[in-house]
């Protein structure tokens, strides 16, 4: 039974440098406007604290991550409504935190596919589970393409033509494959991961915050994409979220149990490649 | 004996929606004037198709994919003639490759180097033969550098410091070493390569074509070098073509076999360490 | 017994178109400005050999290529005088290394860190003993930021997520680590590491200085960071010299043994998670 009026996110102090925000959004985490609604409050909570120096993001369900975008509609405002930087909901969710002057370790478990792949890029570090990894976007195998920052991050982070395979094929990868593109920082035994992100979380929280904000910025001066760049993504992605066949191959999905039954759920990806309709 | 008025591409339109080209100019499929031309010719196919998805580049020859630039003279109008996009045809051809809306993989198998390595750089993925890969750039050990955009390339994927390694080395990278560089996506056992390439052809084949063109665009977006970047590159080569010590390193290359013993033919990088005349 | 009045680099030229410059400077071949002075002296030399093709840079002691920046305050005068380039001296031994149409090989064992972390992300190739490294940036864990071109560098290198993780996190890098980011071009077994780089420096050697140059200046061209950007991490760095935080740490770690103990030198990096004073 789904647990009613749960809040997306539950975040644990730690200490007062070093929090960890925990994805609780049963069944799926589904990615929807209440996640963005949760993330824009927590980010505004970054922001405003005095103290904070590194929060990590992790989820409290062992098979998913954060799933994907919500399919069935539920985006409240992401796409229409602007946030304080300017920027539509959905991208300023991500350049806020790609900008904070707090550091974000992304320590991922399950499934993360589409806009959160984006989520994880848009964070400072990403550290998977070896065994337990599917990551990609399957955009492309709906009919649209990522909107969200992934093909403006991803390939200043694994160059083109990685960047054009993750994208283009819409295939997961696993984390030995992350981690060789350079897709995750790293790939640890399950057993060790969270271990090694609270030693790099606490570690970091005991530095101080002028330094890890200089750092943070002279680093993202060379490697941040521009505003213009990643709105000509979300437009672009606007525009084909009103395609035919996007509305036929979203439906074929759903109709096979994407965001109802829990083993679609996990591996759909692997079914994409036959939706196809050109007759050959 | 060398086949006579063979064409060096021969397409096979597996479907409407997934061609293979295969390079088949025997003995060494070395790069000439009418590969290009042939090339050329295919491009315009491609970009006047209305069912074309993706592309396979692969070659018929167990050893050579495309070997390399034509050093006994026949290349046509290549570092002469315009071609549609306003640059000349060496570099028209990489450019527009990269461009078109069509998805191009090089199945790699053999000896790929200098110009050739530059062809498959301009394809949207590499995937290569662990077993069975000889790729890099050996300009620089007969006096010239690299001029079809190699050096604008290697540096977004690589790296500057592996870009420089391979540039000014002159060295053979095998599968293991592309695949560590990220110089090609990734390396396959030789036995899982056709299969591997074949699938994933299959699936973007069964994408939509204005989902594949609008991700590559913006992938190109922030990822390609600029036409004035790859002019420099090609009129820096061009002067270079000029100078003596060229004509004499070149001269002692084609002395030792190069196009026409097929031994010297697979391994001459290694011996471009003793062609110096420094006197020291 | 420390040997007085030694200067820092000994070069040694192999033949007229191949150097080694060896740092011999103990106990620690620690940076200070006599380390600058030698290598301002040697850039003017290779700017002005005319038969110079490559130089490998390495160390006489077993434990330390070049430590790091020396913070007892023997700076000499290259965070305050300018160089040939225009830029201050710190910032111009580094940059014209990078420009210089002479290709600098780092062949590396032992501790790089801080401010020689920058000096072998400027050298063309990085090549590391797969046993004997701890490469990193701990100047975070001084309350400092790197300022000498790690934040522009890094990211173009190992991509925006790894470089700040190396950047934030103060940590060493091993050898795997370094070579699977990508923050080296390669790590070989210690016993390989000499013959490899001396074959690799008589090849390049053996090749022309126009081919070398022109090469070399193209991939600058899409790979260097701009001198804005430089500047901009060389003045805040010299901003946060003056935080009463950063006397705090670097009085602590001077007090533990840095620049006085051997052991404490080598694993530093380690202890920089239990300096801070936040009060939790």
């Amino acid at each position: 039974m789904a647990k009613p009026n749960t809040t997306p996110i539950r975040v644990i102090e730690e200490t007062p440098a070093y929090w960890r925000a925990v994805f609780d959004y049963p069944p799926f985490n589904v990615v929807d406007g209440d996640v963005f609604q949760a993330l824009q409050d927590l980010l505004v909570r970054m922001e405003m604290s005095e103290t904070l120096r590194v929060i990590v993001f992790e989820s409290a369900l062992p098979d998913f991550y954060l799933s994907h975008f919500d399919l069935t509609g539920k985006l409240g405002n992401v796409m229409t409504a602007i946030g304080p930087s300017g920027l539509p909901i959905l991208m300023d969710t991500f350049v806020r935190l790609t900008k904070v002057p707090v550091v974000s370790l992304a320590k991922i478990r399950g499934c993360v596919r589409g806009v959160s792949s984006e989520f994880v890029l848009a964070c400072d570090m990403r550290f998977a589970s070896r065994e337990n990894l599917k990551l990609g976007h399957p955009e492309l195998g709906v009919g649209l393409h990522p909107g969200g920052g992934g093909t403006e991050r991803l390939p200043h982070l694994v160059g083109r033509g990685r960047a054009l395979e993750i994208v283009l094929s819409a295939n997961d990868f696993d984390g030995d494959a992350a981690e060789r593109y350079g897709y995750v920082n790293r790939s640890l035994p399950d057993s060790e991961l969270d271990a090694f992100v609270d030693a790099l979380a606490r570690r970091i929280g005991s530095f101080d915050r002028p330094a890890l904000a200089a750092a943070k910025r002279l680093v993202n001066e060379v490697s941040l994409p521009s505003s213009d760049q990643l709105l000509a993504a979300f437009t672009s992605f606007g525009t084909a979220l009103g395609w035919p066949a996007v509305q036929r191959r979203v439906g074929a999905v759903l109709a096979r149990g994407l965001q109802s039954d829990a083993e679609f759920e996990k591996d759909w990806p692997e079914m994409l490649g036959t939706l196809g309709d050109q007759g050959h």
